[in-house]
Parts: structure tokens; sequence; C-alpha cells
């Protein structure tokens, strides 16, 4: 059972590289698409008029961050996470379990769901499968990400299996919830938006017959899309780009596919050779406000000497506000003086970088030369070394 | 002498009130006008395109922090400071003598100029007036302020007297300098504004007789316009009115006035019912980083428990960005998590309000009707009590 207003549909092939649109409650995008993360209900230092002028489509939001802070209570009577952060296109919520796992204090997994203590404030607090379901039916995002749990990397094959069988438990029961929230009234509960989708998640680790049991388990219960979690943890690129490469092999090929937390722009370039559709990552964002910045040409790291008479903008080839106006020597002197408008400027360049490179992406595929674009995209990247 | 490109031409008056037009070598400013001030070439918390979104004409930079970073011969090898920071419009410096007053450690002010110590690494420094003027032949704004001496409040007559005797004596060096190096190579200084206008300050506390004195001593050295000094430093409101009634009756009319650090949006309509053509202040700005917003109906702490589930904009009388697209509640929000758009979209509220108080002022005096203009200001100001 499909949400009523969500679709997906791939318009060309190119390898295992695939172009798509995937419409939401609240609009289209086009994919493969990158997601801003928009932690706590704000892509963090630009405002969303700078953000649809780069050209996103669709941001990410933490059920986690936002259910501590403000509470989903309250944004649900705000009318939900669109209304309440004025953003009107679409919005992707994950589950809060990787969260729990990164940021909360004194974590215990049970059956029941992941029992924590607040990072804000310590207080204690159970998610269930059931609970995030809710949860994101307050917050009334157009994909809502089913509650899983993540290991660490390395992590032994029988605690692997562990919460890769406990995360096909709690996606049925987030599934179940979900139905049951959009067959009719529950207590309690306000559901913000009527069109939401859910997305199930396989889980594995590194260890290949259990992402193949996850992807037949999770796929068997229907969702409106599939995502592969516990990657980027750690573990070897080689490993990860192995296991995308048959994680979307078990994955029907008319859903849309979403890799979860990931990755370098090679990372993106890769994944989507693999029949990836949807991404997110803090990299742009978190490396901006520590001044690491993506150019077509290599990273480089503003806080550099050597760019501090340096005329010329981040990236002679891109068109961001940042490099049409502003030298590498003024943008370095905003991060060394701490000025707010170093973390603006340099968030927008890099989020225009990897828009950029979806845009790039998706063309390719049209035009039957993604492979071209591979190759050269590797090329220009590793031409220059990583000034860090 | 005055600088070619620089010229004041006063359209309009009511009362003492003045509507004009000052034209720099980077372009024409409506007068009255108020200058959001960028420090270090950064307008804290937004960027330049915001910032002529909002419809500033002109901003303000800090000669004290910008020749102690990133200093003022590297802006100078680039071009100078529009170029540097990549604004194109008008820009006014000051002196660094009020940041050696607020900001320094051991300051010691003689005749031959301020030696201080830097508040970033402590190092040890001599700032004089030629110094001051060759600092800003450096960065090269349209228009350059003397070094004055500022005094605290309170501060004895005879203390004041020394002060603004000392100032009228640093006034008359400052504006050699200036003339040496609009006329001819000085060697080390590059001028990189052959246009820059150059304002002389009068000072003298709250003691009439000094400003008058000051005034006469200032206008006599002939400059581009005059600054009033020391004021908003802690006298009452009714005593730096008055002050300002009576230096402005002492300056010239066809020249530009500006009030230096002032100052609330009722300090701006008074100032400018008194005479007053330039402003500039950091309390928009500083404010909206602390959560503190002005309105047409007083101000609002968006901090505080009343404001979390508000679904109404700041002001709904605001065409800002800020206020036709988000809540009270979202921006309580924001600042509350510490998201560095609370800083932006809050910025981009106080500044709106600042710059429309100044729109509304222009029209106002250009239609004769600036009395009617002041009143509804102060009972709109009024009649909601501060929420802080």
């Amino acid at each position: 059972m499909t949400a009523p207003s969500f679709s997906f549909r791939v318009t060309h092939t190119d390898g295992h590289a695939r172009r798509g649109v995937m419409t939401t409650a609240h609009g289209a995008i086009e994919t493969p698409a990158f997601m801003p993360v928009g932690t706590q209900g704000a892509v963090k230092a630009i405002t969303h008029r700078d953000l649809e002028g780069l050209g996103a489509e669709i941001i990410l939001g933490n059920t986690y961050h936002l259910y501590l802070r403000p509470g989903d209570a309250l944004i649900a009577r705000q009318g939900g996470l669109h209304r309440f952060i004025g953003w009107p296109r679409p919005i992707l919520t994950d589950s809060g379990g990787y969260q729990i796992f990164s940021l909360s204090s004194r974590r215990t997994i049970t059956d029941e769901g992941a029992h924590f203590r607040s990072h804000l404030d310590g207080s204690a607090h159970l998610l269930t499968p059931e609970k995030a379901a809710d949860i994101q039916a307050h917050l009334g995002s157009d994909i809502a990400m089913v509650l899983d749990e993540c290991v660490a990397y390395p992590c032994a094959m029988e605690e692997s299996a562990d919460a890769m069988r406990r995360t096909l438990d709690w996606a049925r029961r987030s599934r179940d919830r979900l139905l049951e929230l959009r067959s009719s009234a529950v207590d309690g509960v306000t559901v913000t938006n009527q069109g939401q989708a859910q997305f199930g998640i396989v889980q594995g680790g590194i260890h290949l017959p259990l992402r193949e049991a996850s992807a037949a388990g999770t796929v068997a219960l229907g969702f409106d899309g599939y995502a592969i979690g516990g990657l980027s943890v750690g573990e070897p690129t080689d490993v990860m780009y192995d296991i995308v490469a048959r994680t979307t092999a078990c994955l029907p090929a008319q859903q849309p596919r979403y890799l979860m937390g990931t990755g370098t722009p090679a990372d993106l370039v890769e994944s989507v050779a693999r029949g990836v559709d949807l991404f997110d990552c803090v990299l742009p964002t978190r490396n901006a406000r520590n001044g690491q910045l993506f150019t077509a040409g290599g990273r480089i790291n503003i806080k550099n000497a050597r760019y501090g008479e340096d005329q010329r903008p981040l990236d002679r080839d891109c068109a961001c506000y940042t490099c049409r106006t502003f030298s590498r020597a003024y943008l370095r002197h905003l991060f060394l003086a701490g000025e707010i408008a170093a973390a603006t400027l340099n968030t927008l360049h890099n989020l225009n970088f990897y828009l950029d490179t979806m845009r790039g992406i998706r063309d390719a595929i049209a035009f039957g030369r993604f492979e071209s674009f591979r190759l050269a995209f590797h090329q220009r990247w590793s031409r220059q070394a990583v000034d860090s």
C-alpha cells in the first residue's frame, strides 16, 4: 500500500546508474538527488531562500533533534514541520535511531526499542518503532524512515545478525503503525501529512548474507522505497562500494534507493554507478563551517596561509554566489576573524558543489555518458593533492 | 579642498530635518541614512547580497579591527577594502580611536597619538593622526574619519577640554596628512581611493562651550563633512539630544552631519529632527544576535516562552524576508537551538527595521510631514511595553 501522493519513475538508465523523478506530497525531486541536512529544522548557516537558490529540492530533518527540541507535539500543533519551518518543498525525516547511536548517553537497545538519555538535559526516553512513526506523523515529513538499529564498525557477524533481525522486526512494527495511522485515528497522534511515504532500511553491516536477508525481508514488507543503512561508519571505501552494489541488486528496480549518511563527492558518483538514487550527508555543511572546501580541483583548507593574498575565487568553474563575488583571501580573513559570514559563504559553496555534482550526474545519465562523466570526475578530483 | 568625487546636496528641509543626497566615489546615498556596521569587512551574520536586498547604500568598516587583522597593507595590495570584501558601494571607515578607547588594553594617550595593545595578541601599537589617515588611505574608504580622543561619561570639564583641544590638534594633523596623500606620493602609503573624503569630529562631552569651540575649530579646518563624537556613552538621552541640537546649529548647513555610534530607533528620529544626516550603530545587528528584535509595536525578546507557539510574524507590518516567511515560534526555536540561521534571520529583520525607519523619515521630510511621522513613530513605539 503505497502512499497515494508518492511515486517514483526511472526515466533513464545508464549501466546501473538511474535517472528518475520522485514525486512526494510537497512536490517532485529529480534523482539522483542529494539532500542537505537540516538537523534542527534549518540547514546550518544558510537560509531557506539561499537553499532554494542553490536548487535544493529536498532537505532532511532529524527526528531525534526535533523530538527533543522543540518537540514533535509542538510542531504538530504548528501544522507540521513544513509549516513550522517555512519550507514548502519535500522533507525526509530519519527515525532518530542513528542519533541515539551517535549522540545520546546510556543507550540500551532491547527488542522493545531504544532506551536513551537526551544529550541536552539527560532526561530518559524510550524510542520504539511505533513511537518513531508517531513522531514522524507529527512532523509530517514527505518520507519517513523506519526505526533501525545501527551497529559500530567493526562488528562481529553474530552481533550484526542480531541487529539486522531486530531491524527487520522493527520495520514490520513501523510499517504496521504507519498503516494504522493512515487508515484510522490513533489517540494522541496528529497526522500532519496524509501523503507521507515510508522507507525501510537494509542493515547487516559488511556481511553480505545478512544484507541479502535484510533486503529480502524488508522488501517483503512493501515500503515506498528502501534505504541502505549502517555504511560510512568506518569500513574501507571499497568494502562500502561493494556492499552498496550487492544491496541495490537485491532491491526493486522501480523503487527509490537511498544510501544514508554518505558521503564524499566520489562516494556519490560511485554509489550512483551502483544504482543509488538518494543521498544525505553533513560533510558539505560541516566541512564548510570548519573551512574545508570542495572544488573541482580538490579540497581547499581556507585557513591555510597560502591563501592570505590569493585573489582567485575558490573554484573558477563554480557559479555560486561565493565564487562569483569573493576571493580566497577574503574568505580566509572571514574564517580567521570568526565571522558568521564565513560559515554562510563556505556552506553556500560546498552545497553548490554537491548539488552541481548531482546535476552533472543526472545530465550524464540522461545523455548516456555517465561512464565518461565518472572518469572525468575522478581525474579532476584527484589531479590536485588534498590541501588539509 | 573637497574630495573631487564627493558632494552633498540638501534636497528638502522640514524644520531642522533635512533630506539630501551624498555622492561618493562609489555612488550616491540618500540621507538621512543609517550605516550597518561591517566591523571586520562583513556585517555580522548576513551576506552582502542580503544587505543590498535590504537597500543598504553604505556600510561602515572599523579601522582598528582591519588594521590588526588582516592588516591595511594587505588590503591595499588587494586593491583596497571595496575590492577585498567585494562590496562595490560606499564605505565609511572610522579612525580606530573609539575601539582603542573601548577594546584595547593599556591605552595611553599623548599629544603624539594613542599607544595601545591589541586585544587580539597584546602587541604594542601607536596610532597617530597621520597613521590613521595612512591606514584609511590603504583601506580606500569613501569617507575617512579623523583620529579623535573619546572620553568616558561622566567627564569633568577640564578633562573634556583637554581631549577636545587634542582632538582639534589631531584634526589639523589628519587634514594635513590627507591633503599630502592626495597631492603627492607618500613613501610606503598606497592611496587606493583617490576620491576619499574626510570628515572632522566635534568633541567636547556634554559641555556646550566645549562643543561650540570644537565645532568652530573643526569647521575652520575645512572638512568634507562633520561628525558628532563622544555621545551615546552613558549620558541621559535628553542631554544627548540637546548636545546634538546645539552642535548641528554650529555646523555648515550645506555639509553632511554624522552622529557617531547612535542609536535606538527613537534616537534616529530625534536626531534627524535636530539636523543629523548620517548614523551608524551596532544596536540592530548586536541585538539581533542576542534575540532582541525591533518591531513597530515595541521590542521583542524572542527567547521569551510566550513566543513558543506564536504563529505570527515578528512584525506584521514588516516586509522583510524573515517576517514574510517565518513565525515567532520558529525564530524562537532557532535561537534556543543555537542555529546560525537565528542570527541571520534576526539581523535581516532588525536591519530592515532600521533601514525602513530611515526610508520613512526621508519620505516624511520630502512631503513636509516629518513632525507627524515623528509623533506617530513615538506613539507606535511606546504603545507596547518593552519585552525584555
